[in-house]
């Protein structure tokens, strides 16, 4: 069961820097250190944190790649352990596999779980495996919480497993793009990663905490917009600007999502699933229509 | 595939009337010439446009429940006979398996096919029995169409599975409600239901026609907010008010959702899921935690 007293969760968003491993680890430590500060307890840092987003090589992405017990995932356990706090952060994975585009859980004992990021999105195709090992949910002192990475939005099943396996919150290290879309921002200043934000909330009843980055990197254009999202679909914080740092914070009551209360007192988010109609969704012959 | 000249579709926002089939069919019948005439070629009417929503007694459900020849459905197909129009319309549907609350694809040549409800929301699951033929879509000779009813969209497994299916536009008929909302639309005048429809179409890239009813009845409140959304989740027009009658009119190009294309070259909305990760989803031991 969740704790009864609110979760203050806080979402991180800033410009960490392409090739500058040991640049990152610090700019990472000072937003956990400015999110504590503001009393945060569980506290999101983007996509990619420790190395930046736009490889144009090989060798650049490699070099970038660190282990769990790499430098920079080791100095981010420093200040959880100083600080008492847990940590999601999205890094870029060394391990024997391959290379993963991944977001670790931290916490002041160290090293609590990784998610490999299982969808990815154009050249990270060229410098990533995809994740191969689900969508995982860790049980912490305040309640579960299971991790995605920006593009896995785009996939509800992704969500609903994480729900499904009893996450009462989904952190989301991500890099929200411009490229390719005809339309950015709305004008409320939302971004298409807002929305997918509130759906995966109210579909399943759990909070998402989504810090996305800013700036520039070759081509790439990034969005910021980061937000927080509560069961029932609102924004509880956010969306951040395009442009500028920010830090995001709110305080989540956890036992909201773990009801899975779907409204109405003969409503449920899982138990009104229809899993004997959803056989095909599992199947890898499913239809993948040109 | 779909046609290349754009489709024009049309989301019918009115109050049908509880325990008033034969005004209700003339009240449908109405708005859909008053599509037609605006030249829609597809047109969505609310759930239950046929009888009402807020049934207080078996009695009252069972005398507003007729089968797919009866005198509504059939008013309709006249309707779409005279004006070579295509309708999705809710209605209280009376089979042999039982009562459903269903959607109707109704063309020039008569019934092209039904959709019943496949999630129950609160007081429904008194006077219906869950959809029991999955999510069917229909080739018509502009593209192809799924149906989903309100509910349905919390279930996004339904959506999927239409789209897998290669639907190109999901036609919504619906009846949101104000009833167990802490809030029932934000600043901008959103519904939840808008969000929900904006995430099925940007998972999906499908089109997205969402014809919810307005008034009272009994203690149930509807809210309006029909809309229509595209691929990219950006809404094409609405959301409608909350309170008035609305006639809302987008032009698809329903080659735009054939694609299936999500944004860079290297994307696809289906070639990128994971099926492999996904099994659980249609499994019926799935967990329905407390």
């Amino acid at each position: 069961m969740p704790q009864t007293s609110p979760l203050k969760v806080a979402v991180c968003q800033y410009a960490p820097q392409l090739g500058a491993p040991e640049g990152n680890a610090d700019r990472g430590a000072r937003w956990i250190a400015r999110a504590a500060d503001a009393g945060a307890q569980l506290i999101v840092l983007p996509e990619l944190a420790s190395s930046g987003y736009a490889f144009t090589s090989e060798t650049e992405a490699s070099a970038s790649a660190q282990g769990a017990e790499g430098p920079c995932l080791q100095s981010w356990v420093a200040s959880c352990r100083e600080l008492g706090v847990y940590v999601v952060a999205g890094f870029c994975e060394r391990a024997a596999e391959g290379r993963f585009n991944s977001a670790a859980l931290l916490g002041p004992d160290g090293l609590i779980g990784i998610y490999r990021k299982a969808h990815l999105f154009y050249e990270e195709q060229t410098y990533f495996q995809p994740g191969n090992r689900g969508f995982p949910v860790f049980d912490l002192p305040f309640g579960k919480v299971g991790m995605l990475v920006c593009y896995d939005l785009w996939f509800p099943e992704a969500a609903r497993l994480l729900a499904l396996a009893g996450a009462d919150v989904i952190c989301v290290p991500t890099n929200w793009v411009a490229n390719f879309r005809r339309r950015v921002v709305d004008e409320r200043g939302w971004v298409m990663g807002n929305y997918a934000s509130v759906a995966v909330a109210t579909q399943n009843q759990v909070f998402v905490a989504a810090a996305d980055r800013i700036g520039r990197e070759h081509e790439v254009e990034f969005i910021g917009g980061s937000c927080i999202v509560g069961p029932e679909g609102w924004l509880l914080a956010g969306p951040a600007s395009r442009a500028d740092e920010a830090l995001l914070l709110a305080d989540l009551d956890l036992r909201q999502a773990a009801s899975r209360k779907q409204r109405t007192p003969r409503n449920h988010a899982f138990r009104d699933r229809r899993p004997d109609l959803y056989r095909e969704l599992g199947s890898t012959s499913a239809p993948a229509s040109e």
